[in-house]
């Protein structure tokens, strides 16, 4: 089974894309599946046309941190979207298929365009027809499967939509009708509790030494109504049991931590120094890697060639039976 | 100065797509301006996705009848849209540029928009977005005019709003801000008075015999006041004095019209038999042209491949200067 999935390049990446978005691609490259990640980097544009700054670096970044995170080249076909141009011709040939309406149901569009209110420039309309690009990212390579969040069940159901009609209309079978696969991971707070932003300060890249680590974890924010190690907590409020959660703490510990919480037995800085063991841990071979992958000289530049190299052979496999099935002279 | 422009391949074309565009394009050529003509199949897809059986053949269909009505390839660029995958790039691009409420007050968007009510379907959002593929058409080959009618007056602001946006957003030149130039040529009525269009049936293919045009343009509706000979005319309001107009007519043989309809002199069917002569003299070097494109084997294949060659290298060039300012990775 064929998946596909992508990641804006937005410079360093933080705990929460490991946990949230890498760790859940590793598994399924490794759980055999056929596995397509790329960086989206005209996705980027979409809510940051005048910020491209660093665009090109961010999309290496993003491909090293792919390789860190356990992302295998060999195994997994890692590129650059931007790299494959057919992505955008589909999606202008879909952008035949989608209603205006349709896109402006979309709930992500719907939030985000209340979110900007006094920034109306920001409506673009690359941002309206984002979903569109997200179908011809995945119908391109005959995804069959797209791991995602809650929040994109619906840009999945409209890359079914579109493929359906695709099919219905030229009278073909060119694209499977892709299934969502919910991942349950759940969203790690920033260290304040507040959602996890740069904008915020609250966030912690991976690329973290242990003492950057130490700094960002210890002062965390807790329970409020723990003040004292005497006060019962409530760790279903504390963003430091979030993250015991997300950075795979044993089921003997889970239960000390919880009752040592619950009862009042265990103090915040001895639970944030289990914490702090596990996420070490957890990193160390991500961190292992990085040494490694910066060792070779040109190593990612290369990695990105052949991947794209191999994205492109499919999409411009698929757009020949997409145009044949249109009548496009081209 | 090179000037850009595109015609949607629908079909067989009529004598309003031959004095209204294609003659303005052959005297621009012949002018001496750097001209590039294009086939925009991708365009017919905007309000006719689901039409598309014959779309590859009726694009071979106008690089025919460019070449027919005098447009030489040896001095005009001739191509096909969808053959130039970088028009596609682009146009993802500049929708990140372009606000969805700008798009929404382009005229010829809300006219259309009231026209196809009940018929919600065709509002998609390739329809919404193309007059961004139209700057897109324009600006990849830095086009510096734009040959237009009245009614696209509007869509080549918005490019140079593009232009200008683009330009200022990434501190850079890479795009100038193309001119209109306004085609004065009147629009050809149909032979009923009406709007010339396949759906009324009232239309006349460049390519008719001298019997079809006859056969068109004797049973033409004329100023209905004039129900015989000895009843003065208006030719103001005549279809046939339009068209006399567009076809050549001498200054001395446009006197003897006036004179004779207003003052009641000459009768409709000398005024028609005098047309004729004069279409048929503006028609028969397109029908010589016609005979010889048909007579070379391939012609039509090869002119398209070379057109299309010069076309991409130009379009591979100007994004390569897009993705550099913008510091995309590709």
């Amino acid at each position: 089974m064929r998946i596909v999935s992508g990641s804006r390049p937005t410079g360093k990446l933080h705990i929460g894309h490991y946990v949230g978005i890498l760790e859940n691609w590793v598994r399924l490259q490794n759980e055999g599946f056929e596995t397509f990640y790329f960086v989206a980097d005209w996705h980027a544009l979409t809510t940051g046309y005048d910020e491209t700054q660093n665009l090109a670096e961010y999309s290496k970044e993003l491909i090293r941190m792919f390789m860190a995170a356990g992302l295998d080249p060999e195994k997994s076909v890692l590129f650059v979207q931007s790299a494959i141009k057919e992505h955008a011709e589909l999606q202008l040939l879909f952008s035949m298929l989608t209603s205006v309406s349709r896109l402006e149901r979309v709930p992500t569009y719907k939030e985000q365009k209340q979110q900007m209110e006094g920034n109306q420039s920001l409506a673009n309309a690359g941002f309206l027809t984002y979903p569109v690009l997200q179908a011809a990212d995945i119908l391109i390579y005959k995804g069959e499967a797209v791991p995602v969040g809650e929040d994109q069940l619906s840009h999945v159901e409209l890359t079914r939509e579109v493929a359906r009609k695709f099919n219905y209309t030229y009278n073909c079978e060119v694209f499977p009708e892709p299934e969502s696969k919910l991942s349950h991971t759940p969203k790690l707070p920033g260290t304040d509790g507040r959602k996890m932003s740069k904008s915020y300060g609250n966030i912690i890249n991976i690329e973290s030494t242990p003492e950057e680590l130490k700094k960002a974890i210890m002062p965390m924010i807790t329970d409020p109504a723990r003040k004292r190690k005497s006060d019962p907590g409530n760790p279903e409020i504390c963003p430091v049991w979030s993250y015991h959660k997300a950075f795979r703490i044993t089921e003997e510990d889970k239960k000390w931590v919880f009752n040592g919480c619950t009862k009042a037995e265990i103090g915040c800085v001895q639970c944030k120094k289990l914490l702090l063991q596990n996420m070490e841990k957890t990193l160390t071979p991500v961190w292992e890697n990085l040494v490694e992958i910066d060792a070779r000289e040109g190593y990612v530049d290369d990695v990105i060639y052949s991947g794209n190299k191999r994205a492109r052979e499919i999409a411009k496999s698929t757009m020949h039976e997409v145009r044949n099935a249109m009548n496009l002279l081209f």
